[in-house]
């Protein structure tokens, strides 16, 4: 037996990964840092850290002060060499999986390679665990506002003309605007069609898209889905008299609605190749502005039913119209990230790239793909686990990969220090989201964030801290309560005691660890009773009911 | 509305797929063909494919002429190059389950970042649908007789030190050492421990490592698994007298086996590391041969029950043993991929990772991860999909992902054609495998193979052709017949009819599509029936049963 020496072993472990992080294997410099993440030094074991409260009406943070100043030095640096604010884009995709870009396991495992996404992963940061709430208009309204849904009030998606919506928020292009940003939405909107919830009343300087979501222009045209309204003259005339708007419009600020043409299903086919192709004329436009932008891109795709533009459909590996579209978005973002090339922006733009909610079981076959367990609708993973890709030429190292907790919240936030305007975040409401600029610019960042809540409309479900989920009440997935296991239509299951999983060793929830993690119900108890109290202060409000 | 003209479009797509490849963004290589794939030009549909049989002891493969062509210049021109055939590298795992390594969705989401497996699969092809036997025994044979285990006869994992076992086969080992290669093995055998299957009676010229599987030498040792063993001194003794080899052991062709240490379990955490050291000095030694190798690593790890190596032990971010002992596999494959290239023979080897079955979920929370359905022992894909990753510096162009099919079994034709000896290839038995050189090496290769056919045991259980997986019979995931869903304990079910999974819209296999899809009838049952009729000329060998 001839054991190295443990000094000797590290030395050579050293050696290897010198090695390994010069690359010259493959003269890839993205091997670099996810060489040097595997060395247990870099890894913060966020479960133990403690967290800092800077305001009553913020959420703690884990404190990481060397990167506060790491990305402040970015930052200025950036902005001295610029002369501007950098621009922020995001591209939100709509009930698309954690699981459907390639980076994240599937693209060409099931049926619809993503190389533009994957690209784009690689060469800046991925995110394993960002999260989003567990339907649409929930997280969108999260995202403009920092706030969770028992905050802003938005605790499901809204339908039809009803009232309520954005009223009352204070939101992220508002703020922006004010700082001097142009700030523009192109796509989906789906937080509220009451006038004061538009998207151009509520701090958009323009607004291009739709305002609801997508089945409802099309399911009810669709003898496949809705023979009964099909078939019958008065029923389609009751539905066309339902007081949504149907077309797809244009507005800006504080204007009227400018309506474009009626959202039919040919028509339906082509928005995202006409939002696109908006997109990009307002980023070739912004090129030689004095100011910078905010571009919140949301796409129609893959939201069911899918009809897939006619330049792609049939046109993936898997051929099924979810398929091709995924193909599409893809082909759409590579449009967006060239187009700010061409125009000499990419270096001054931060690129961040998610979906709003898991996949909707519902639809299948024209649904999203994730490992995890549920779907939309639910506080499973597969509800709430949503692709994160944070890209930014210059600015984020290639290669990184991190589990750290990012919620869609913390947007919010890291925009606004982005745009240089901390200063402005409100004072009088309580704010869900956390400043994610030092995890996400320095070369070692670590997450700032502790806990992912997860709330079930109007029900505490669940919390995690570390790999760790701990679970006091769910949706069933039961296929009996839940037609193939996921949307709306399960029961929510209140856990007399509860569920703890590892999302480490148990990705997929399937095994109740409780029993042998009952040593750690503090840790996540006291975080749970903490988050309650934020309501007692700071009352919920709930305008869709 | 102004709607695009198809041309023009089609025009802007085609500029957008040129800027993509060009990969201006950032420089990276890799970009180009996973883009250019992404166009539907370049995907072939190997559900419609026919397929030609050459011999009738082959399996019939879909021809690619113009693959096989550049395949031949590309090998013919290394050869010139570096004046002896190519060297061979198998890297096999055990039971790491596909989603494991980060580039299949796992890495550091599940606690367990795989920073070197994640570089070669991006520098090299990263195969989405390698399928292996439903446990280790059988696929370790097939791997090297190019058979199936119904062929071979291995069915099982063998245990204790039963006879059997590779005897009577026409190995890869011997017919590479035949033709001037330098053949190793080196670590977990389990494919027989009498002396007519030891690595070094089928072929190896040397042989460094144990005859069973990692279980085996230490779970009667471990109290916390057999207090009933380690308490009693009667029990213990009755098991040290079992005759199986309970040493790790060195051997030479046709030589006696050189007792090293016995597996006690200190030692069984330091195996990975004494093998890799073995194989370093091999593969530094080897530099200056004349010959060209044939590397056989098979790894102890992660085989339950994981006692990780001191110098990983809480290591990685997951901190259970599993996790750590991924990390120090992965590293352990930088090791001899750093000597490959210190030693200048990176260019003219084929290194090939994969695993030998899918994860063991009895052992949990010692186990793998997988996304799909189903554990280790059934013919679910989370039975028999494992990671497939094919690295050759200068020979396979980076960036490369393809779900295009691969059986274990390819890899014994695969060599014999890399060894220049494919007029060796048995005529007196039936061949699984398929030589899919020209799927690997050329830069657009497609896979040769149309079926994989999943055996569970004794029992036909499916067959996968394109995305599709008709199935016939398989093995209860139900909890109350399988505890945790998977391992040995559930009962073979018989359809009566049949499931349907279309894997591209349902990768975890939950949605029966049998009823849309009847039509494809003929598409799945002939190519059943074929198969099963090579079973009448080439009757079935059950060697262990």
């Amino acid at each position: 037996m001839n054991i190295l020496s443990e000094e000797k072993y590290l030395l050579e472990r050293k050696r290897y990964l010198r090695w390994a992080s010069t690359a010259t294997l493959i003269g890839v410099a993205s091997c670099l840092l996810s060489v040097s993440s595997a060395s247990a030094a870099t890894f913060e074991d966020s479960l133990v850290q403690k967290t800092v409260q800077v305001a009553p009406n913020l959420e703690p943070v884990i404190p990481h002060p060397r990167q506060e100043e790491e990305v402040l030095e970015k930052l200025t640096s950036l902005e001295a060499r610029i002369g501007k604010k950098p621009n922020i884009l995001f591209f939100i995709m709509d009930v698309v999986g954690w699981g459907d870009p390639g980076v994240y396991g599937g693209g060409a495992m099931v049926g619809a390679p993503t190389p533009i996404m994957d690209l784009l992963a690689r060469e800046g940061l991925q995110l394993t665990s960002t999260y989003s709430q567990p339907t649409s208009s929930p997280t969108r309204a999260t995202i403009l506002t920092g706030r969770l849904p028992m905050r802003h009030g938005i605790l499901r998606p809204t339908t039809n003309n009803e009232k309520g919506g954005l009223e009352g928020e204070i939101t992220l292009p508002q703020i922006l605007s004010e700082a001097g940003y142009v700030t523009q939405a192109v796509g989906k909107w789906h937080i509220g069609e009451n006038l004061e919830s538009q998207p151009h009343h509520v701090g958009f300087d323009d607004f291009y898209g739709f305002l609801s979501v997508s089945d409802f222009y099309t399911e009810w045209r669709d003898p496949n889905f809705n023979p009964d309204i099909v078939n019958s003259p008065e029923r389609t005339e009751m539905v066309r008299n339902f007081a949504f708007e149907k077309n797809w419009v244009h507005a800006k600020k504080g204007g009227d609605l400018e309506r474009i043409a009626e959202v039919d299903i040919p028509t339906c086919s082509i928005l995202d190749e006409k939002w696109a192709d908006y997109s990009v004329e307002f980023i070739k436009k912004m090129a030689t502005s004095e100011k910078p932008f905010f571009l919140y891109h949301c796409t129609r795709g893959a939201h069911f039913d899918n009809y897939p533009n006619p330049q792609f459909k049939g046109k993936s590996p898997g051929k099924y119209p979810y398929k091709d579209v995924i193909i599409e978005l893809d082909y759409i973002l590579g449009r967006l990230v060239k187009t700010l090339e061409e125009t000499g922006q990419l270096e001054n733009t931060l690129i961040f790239i998610t979906s709003d909610n898991g996949s909707e079981m519902e639809a299948w076959p024209d649904s999203a793909y994730s490992p995890f367990r549920g779907a939309k609708g639910s506080t499973w993973e597969g509800g709430m686990r949503v692709p994160g890709i944070v890209y930014w030429k210059g600015m984020i190292q290639p290669g990184r990969v991190s589990d750290g907790l990012f919620d869609l919240a913390d947007l919010f936030n890291t925009s606004l220090t982005l745009a240089g305007v901390k200063d402005k975040m409100p004072t009088d409401r309580y704010i869900d989201g956390i400043d994610q600029t030092s995890f996400i610019l320095p070369n070692e960042g670590q997450s700032n964030r502790k806990y992912i809540y997860y709330w079930l409309t109007k029900t505490f479900s669940a919390i995690r801290v570390g790999e760790y989920k701990y679970m006091m009440a769910a949706e069933s997935d039961d296929d009996r309560d839940n037609y193939l296991q996921g949307g709306f239509s399960g029961e929510t299951m209140n856990y007399s005691y509860c569920k703890v999983f590892n999302l480490y060793l148990d990705p997929k929830e399937t095994h109740n660890f409780f029993i042998r993690k009952v040593i750690y119900t503090d840790v996540f108890l006291e975080p749970v009773k903490q988050h309650l109290s934020t309501f007692k202060k700071y009352p919920p409000k709930n305008v869709l009911n």
